[in-house]
This record gives structure tokens, C-alpha cells and sequence, in this order.
């Protein structure tokens, strides 16, 4: 009772001093830190010098002017024949004044504002946002172990989404649910997105009835005018090419579509050096670099000054089985060569947390504090599948979801300045000439005043000893994250909305049913 | 078959590619890097400001000056008094210009040779070693469970120790052999040691006795003279401060004794925010550097230019139970910002890789991970505890000791320039070119030429997916590493040794034990 309320004064404490959009844990399961928008204040690390950001930029310029790109979209390869690309069937060379023109019409920073504006995000700068897992095929627990992904599980992964404060944005689905017809899928498991959170959500691009669906769903979920919808970014698209060198049809397509609205678009693509991409890194990331400055040279010729950012999603293979391995150092180098590049063009950055291992174990959590640090270390702004990752991104687990969201807390609780602060009270000179020689902190003024908030206070570790760990059971991490997925479940709330415009959202997606929904020929 | 020769010629490219000193893994139980140097070619992680430094340095200043640090060791305080210092009693006050005069005598760096040469490190710069988990009073593995340290245990982590190339140094004893007794414990334990292994070893500063033998049974095992011994660095000590601001008999007598015998000294303040240090990072880290600096600066007064470096432990307590955290978000900008202090006064640096975890799993991992991500942007050039603990150190366990390892072994191809060269080989425009658009990568002769060498090959983590994983036995990080373990064990060859020398160092060890040993009254 009393560690309980102790804890309850200390996330309050917390909560009251910081920035200016926080929301409280709505329950008991745990206690976590508020919501914020985390501010990365650590200087880059940056593996390449002036010489080697100049390098990798001609490279990519040259695979721009010199090889182009496919581009599997008729109106996409007329638009940038007008443009003045050089075009050979669908194949579009597009030379660096070009791209450099366009590129200085991308904004470096821009918002994003879900139903709840108080959940509003800033892309870009020094910020950095979190976003759950997105697009596993299977889903695995500790209890149910691994499945193929249904709505059952993908409105739990919603669940956990909202619930913690440190993901701030409900990307794309955590799990596919086959068991949803994939004609009104994403009109299912929008109208949940929308209804279990009120973050900023994301639209596939999948053909162009399900972004136009998405569009007007967030529209109406927020009460939304199709003017005010238009005026600022209220979700986003993320578009992947097909490495190497080709831009598929429905991506393009969606991204056209979200940049006509001013709607953001992120570029993201998916080189695996040594398989779609050169196996020298540099290489890899050079033809990652032109791939996605292509698709956004496109955007902001039909959209001036629309929201872009760059994604990186370059790895490596394991070069004896052709696996794809994730949260490796060529992985880490890759990020930050990125961010390096992403800085030089003025452009948000998007990076991800990844593993390879199958189980939320060890390997789990070294690959994703690898990917994840390189996140911070690159100057990312926007960390897809933070939370939730496991096998290379086809399996979603909530136990790791969990682990994960220690991870992004301390990442967050890292970047705030208390943590390096040098006024004269962090000094505490004369708290040191107090206590003097051989004494102990634990009662004095300054550590009174202070305890509560003085230090991160995690959420599944366990800190006591082996002896109090192993009377209380001796249970091991992942076992802790179940029981806390289970009670989250147990005890979730959904979040307020407008009844109104719940309404207008059940409605539309009724009348879009019965229309049949999207084609499924795609 | 193939698969393993592949894996053995990718082994013996990388040995043939790189720096000098380097030995090829003796055994088939794992494919491992060969031994080398790291170096950090990373600009560090710097969270304070030059004002920040600044203030850091005259916080340490005044303490040292105003308030005084007890030496509990009357030989050092007769030292200090000839130095000029303040006497009050133990109570030793040292201005600013005494301290800086003394620290400019430290070198920046040096070296220390082990018995065997190939096995000489250099402490300081740029270069970063790793040493294997030191004093825990206990073992915990996944067959015998929890148990005190015994002689069996001790030998199978010193087997681990010289098996893996990528720990540098045999440090503390990994368990405390509590079955041997106190009075020739360190013989015991040495003469393993030193048969064992053949990289640098450590000696424990617990009493005049133990220092002397440990000194004498390393130039023994080197089969040096004394005046050999003398020459340079050979082994080195670790002292802690009994903070708050002091230093207690029995360290410093070990420290003042290297230090006059030209042996290296680290000398690393334990201290603990909210409890014997300030709850504030900052102030935890002046205490911490006003402490370190002390007894530098003795040291260098003792025999100026000898080899020293300042450690850091300075991590946070969990405020609602009092007991230590480590891998905090708290405990890495401590660590970086002793990192700037280590620069700022010319010292190599020492930290530690850390965990609160009581068994080798997730979060034993993510703490881990967090601290030795925290020695790389700090610019530590000495992680101590790099592989095996457990417990806030009262646990050494091997599975986590190999699962560090593989940890070490990405730190040290992630500092390989080959993950961000940019030469044009690594740029690959022409293989760009030549592969072209929905082309792939696996075939083409620019793969072929660097496929075996391009990636970091696992021992320990499983890249495979899940079918192949599951049909394999599902087997998770902490039970692959066990099964290591055991291989490591039943495959053990200790190094070579000069039959002379190990007879020498037997005799020796003998006539010790006849003559009683050390006295236990410490």
C-alpha cells in the first residue's frame, strides 16, 4: 500500500513538471512516464566525414542521372516527363539539379494531428517519435503461442498502442487478421484504430480505395471538414520501393494521393545488402539514398513543400542461409550513415527497432538495443516498430511489446537534461560537505527533496535481489511482460470520443461495406 | 560440411586481413573474431557543455580542497603531509595546483605485457578492452542453479576467460573460490590464473602480502627478472574509494606499492547516487572524480609517470528499495560524463558492463547492452565486468558471460571501418549498374569477391526463422548458450606455458603456503 502510493506521488510529481501534452496511465497495471514528445539533445554519431557524405551523395546522383529508377506507374513516369526526366518505357533518369530543386521544397520538420489534438506529433528536428509494430504476418504469446494474425489479436496490439504513453502512433496493422476479408479489412481495423486510440494513424498503400477509405475515416473520427482535414497533416502513408531501383504501382500510387492532400509520406527503402542490395554497406545505403530521394523528388514536384520524410531499412544477410538479420553493426553503420544523409537534405528521418530472434529472450533485446540506440544515435525522428518485433517482422508479440516500451522509457528518461544537469544544486557541494566523510545520502535534505523523481523507475525490470526475486517466484522477464500484457488487457480503457463522430465512422464504414469495399485483385 | 568450411575460411580471411597481435580460436565450438586491439573511432557522446565540464572539475576542486578526502592509511597521509597537503588527522585537503601538477605527470597512455607477449594491450587512446566479470561471491548457471563460489567454478570462468578472444584481460576473481582458504586463496587462484590464461592479469590490493606474491608469481610465469618485471607494465590493480571521501588501508597500501613498482593503478570510486553520493548525476560524479583524483595524485607524487586510470561506477539506487540499479539511463550519462572529465584531465578511462538482472534474459540483456553502449560513447578504454555478471555483481553466470560476448564481438566489428568505408569498391556504382532494376545481389562477382567477410557472423544468436528454429528444438539464447558452455568445457586446451617457468611458479606457490600464506585479519 504504502511502495503504491509512493509510486502513484512519483509519476505525478512527474507529470506535473514537463511538457505540455501529457496524459496520465489511466490504471493500475503499471506505472509509467507520461506522454511526451521525446527531444533528442545527444550531438549525431556520425561514421562518415565531409568526403564520404559527398561520396555517397554522387553515388546516388549518379545512380539518378546515370541508371534511373522503374517506376510501375503510368502517372507517375507522365508527371515527371513533365518534369523533364528523361524517360525509356518506365524507367525515369532524373538529373541532380532536379532532385536538389525539389528536395529544397521538403520541409526539415512538420505535424501530424490525430482525433485528440492533445496526441499532436512534431516529425523532424531533434524530436523523435515511437510507433508500434507494423504489418507481422503471425502473432506469438507466451500463453497462445505463434498464429497466423487475427482481429482478436490485432485489437489487443491496439490496446497495448494506446495504453502506453512512450508509442506515439498507431502505425500500420501489428498483426494482418486473415480472418478479416481483405475486401473491408482496413475498414474493420481502421474503425478500431480509430475508436481504441486517438494517436496519430497510418494508411497503407494498397490501392487507391483503401487510402481514399483511411482519409475519410480520420476525417470523420476527428469531425473533420474536408477543408480542415486539408489544411495540415492529419495521418500519414509510409511507401516502400522494391529493391533494387523500382517504385511499385499502389504505393506509388497512395503516396501520390496523401502528397495531392498534404498529407506526409514516408519513403522507406527495404535494401538488404548483400541480396537486393550491394553487399558494402555504403553501396547498400547509396541505393537506398536514391530509391527514396526518386519517390520524394516526385511528391514535391506534385505537391511543393508537402511532408516527406526518408526511411532507412538497410540491413544485412546472414550471407550462409540468405536470413535476413536485423540490429547487427552493419545495421547500425547503415542507420547512421542515413541520418548523416537525411541531415544533408534537410529531410525527417525514419529508422526502426529490430530483431531477428523468435522468442522474447536475450537475443531479442540485444538486437533491439542495438537498432534502437542507433535510432537515437542517428538522429532519428520517427522509430517504426519500436515496440512488439520479433523475427525479422513476421511475428508480433506483446511480451516484447512490452520489454520494448522499458527500452523506449529509458531512452526518453536518457534524453531529459536531469540526467546531465550541472546548476549548482546538482553539484551539491554542500550537501557533500554535509554528509562528509563515510556517511550516507539516504536522509538527507537534498535526496529528500528529491527522491521521487530522481531516477528512472522501470516498469518489468526487476531490481530486488536473487533472494526476494526468487521467493517471489524467480520469474524471468518475458514471464513478467505476460502478466502485465494480461492485467493491461484486463483493465483497458478506450479513450474518449465524440459520440457523433464514433457515429459518422460506423455509419461510413457500413455504407462502404455494403458497397463491397476495396478490389482484391491487387 | 560445406557449411562448416565456409565458416572457417571466412574465419581465416579475417585473421589474414587485420592488426597484428591476433590468435585463431583453438577449438570447434564456436566460430569467433580473432584476437585484436578495438579501437573507437567514434567521436564520443558528450552530454555537458564546456561550461558543464567546467563546473564538474571546480565542484571536484573544492571538494578536494575545502572539504578533504580521509586517507585511512598513515604511510599515505606522511606522504601527502611532505606534499604539502592539509592535515587534519586522516583528513587530507589538496589544492587545485597541487592536483593538476600531479595529474600532468599521468601518462595518456600505456601499455601492459602479459607472459605472453602477443597478448600486450595498450590502455588508453582510442583503444578499448574488455575484462571478464570480477569478485561476484556467487555462481549461477542453468544445471547447478545458485551456489557460492567455488574452485571449480573459478577455473571454468577462467577457462571461458582465455577462450574467447575478445576478453582482453583476466580481471578480479570471477567467483570467490570460498572453498580454498583466505591465506592462500590468491596462490591458488593465481597459479590457475596465470597456467590458465596468458593475457594480462590483475591483483587484488588486500594486503601487502597477497600484492607482493601476486607480483612475484607474474614475473615468475613470465620467467623475467626482476629488473624485466620492473621495466614496465606487466599486470595492474583496481582500488575503490569507500565513498563518500575515502580511501581505506589495505587499497591503498596495494596502489602505493604497484605504483612504485611501475605497475598500473585503476582507481575507481563506487559510487552510488541517493546513497553514498549525491541523488543528483552531476554531484554523484564530481564525488566520484574528487575521489579518483585523490589518489592519483598520491600516486603520481609516489612515482610521477606512473601508469593510472580513473574508473567510473557511479550508477543509481532504486529509491524504493534501496537497492542498486545498473544499465540506467542515469548510469550511462554518468559514465559519459566521466568520460569528458577522463579527457579533460589526460587519464585512460575505466567503466563496466552491468546489469540488475538475476537471470541471463531480456532484461539482463537491455542493462547490459545500455552500460556497454555507454563505455563506447564515453570512450572507455577499460570495460571491466564486460562478460558474466549478474545480480548488480553478485552473480557470475557463463550462459550470460557467452551471451556478452557476442555483444563484445558486434562492438568490435562495429568499430571496423568496413561497415561505413566509402571507397568506390564500397560505393559499387558499377555493380549497381550491372545488377539493375528487380535484379539481385546474391550472384554477381562484386558479392562473390566479399560475401565470406562482409557481414558479422553470430555464435550464439540464431538469425534462422521460426520453422527452422522451432523444428530445431525452439531452443532460446540463454539455453544455446549453456549448451556453448559445456562444448567450451569439454574442449578446453590451456595455452602453452614454458615448462620452467610453470615449475618456478609451483615451487613458489608451495613454499607460500608453507610459510602460511597471507594473514586473514583483513
Amino acid at each position: 500500500m504504502d511502495e503504491d502510493a509512493g509510486r502513484r506521488r512519483r509519476v505525478t510529481g512527474r507529470a506535473g513538471g514537463r511538457a505540455g501534452n501529457k496524459t496520465r496511465a489511466g490504471s493500475a497495471a503499471i506505472d509509467q512516464m507520461p506522454w511526451r514528445i521525446p527531444v533528442n539533445p545527444d550531438r549525431p554519431v556520425e561514421p562518415l566525414d565531409a568526403d564520404g557524405v559527398q561520396a555517397i551523395h554522387r553515388t546516388a546522383m549518379r545512380i539518378l542521372s546515370e541508371i534511373g529508377i522503374v517506376f510501375l506507374n503510368p502517372d507517375a513516369v507522365a508527371i515527371l516527363a513533365r518534369a523533364g526526366c528523361k524517360i525509356t518505357g518506365e524507367n525515369v533518369r532524373m538529373d541532380e539539379d532536379f532532385v536538389m530543386e525539389m528536395l529544397a521544397h521538403a520541409p526539415e520538420q512538420f505535424t501530424i494531428t490525430p482525433r485528440n489534438p492533445d496526441r499532436e506529433l512534431i516529425i523532424g528536428g531533434k524530436h523523435m517519435v515511437f510507433v508500434n509494430v507494423s504489418s507481422p504476418p503471425n502473432a506469438w504469446d507466451m500463453e497462445r503461442g505463434k498464429r497466423s494474425g487475427d482481429f482478436e489479436s490485432f485489437k489487443e496490439f491496439m490496446k497495448l498502442t494506446q495504453y502506453f504513453n512512450c508509442i506515439h502512433i498507431a502505425g500500420g496493422y501489428p498483426v494482418e487478421p486473415i480472418d478479416i476479408h481483405p475486401a473491408v479489412r482496413h475498414l474493420d481495423c481502421l474503425y478500431e484504430k480509430l475508436t481504441l486510440t486517438d494517436k496519430v494513424v497510418h494508411a497503407y498503400s494498397l490501392g487507391a480505395e483503401r487510402v481514399e477509405d483511411v482519409m475519410e475515416m480520420v476525417r470523420l473520427a476527428g469531425g473533420l471538414s474536408h477543408a480542415e482535414f486539408d489544411a495540415k497533416p492529419r495521418m500519414y502513408t509510409n511507401i516502400n520501393s522494391v529493391s533494387p531501383l523500382k517504385h511499385d504501382y499502389p504505393m506509388l500510387d497512395g503516396a501520390m494521393r496523401l502528397a495531392k492532400r498534404g498529407q506526409p509520406v514516408v519513403v522507406t527503402p527495404f535494401t538488404l545488402a548483400g541480396a537486393m542490395a550491394p553487399v558494402t554497406m555504403s553501396g547498400a545505403v547509396a541505393l537506398s539514398i536514391a530509391e527514396g530521394l526518386a519517390a520524394i523528388a516526385l511528391l514535391q514536384y506534385i505537391n511543393p513543400g508537402c511532408p516527406v520524410a526518408l526511411g532507412t531499412f538497410t540491413s544485412n544477410v546472414d550471407m550462409k542461409s540468405g536470413a535476413p538479420a536485423f540490429g547487427t553493426p552493419e545495421y547500425m553503420r547503415a542507420t547512421q550513415m542515413t541520418g548523416q544523409m537525411a541531415r544533408f537534405y534537410g529531410l525527417p528521418l525514419r529508422s526502426s527497432g529490430v530483431c531477428a530472434a523468435n522468442a522474447p529472450d536475450g537475443q531479442a533485446m540485444w538486437e533491439t538495443s542495438n537498432s534502437l540506440w542507433a535510432a537515437v544515435q542517428s538522429g532519428t525522428n520517427m522509430v517504426y516498430h519500436a515496440a512488439g518485433w520479433l523475427e525479422g517482422g513476421l511475428i508480433a508479440s506483446p511480451e516484447k511489446f512490452i520489454m520494448d516500451c522499458e527500452v523506449l522509457q529509458m531512452i526518453q528518461r536518457y534524453f531529459e537534461e536531469a540526467t546531465f544537469a550541472t546548476r549548482d544544486e546538482d553539484l551539491a557541494f554542500d550537501t557533500i560537505k554535509e554528509v562528509g566523510a563515510g556517511g550516507h545520502y539516504f536522509g538527507c535534505q537534498h535526496t529528500q527533496d528529491r527522491y521521487q523523481d530522481a531516477f528512472y523507475a522501470p516498469m518489468v525490470s526487476d531490481w530486488r535481489n536473487y533472494e526476494a526475486w526468487e521467493q517471489d517466484g524467480a520469474v524471468w522477464t518475458h514471464e513478467r511482460a505476460h502478466k502485465i500484457f494480461k492485467q493491461i488487457m484486463a483493465e483497458f480503457e478506450a479513450p474518449e470520443m465524440n459520440g457523433d463522430h464514433r457515429e459518422d465512422l460506423a455509419r461510413f464504414v457500413a455504407k462502404r461495406k455494403q458497397e463491397g469495399g476495396a478490389p482484391t485483385d491487387f
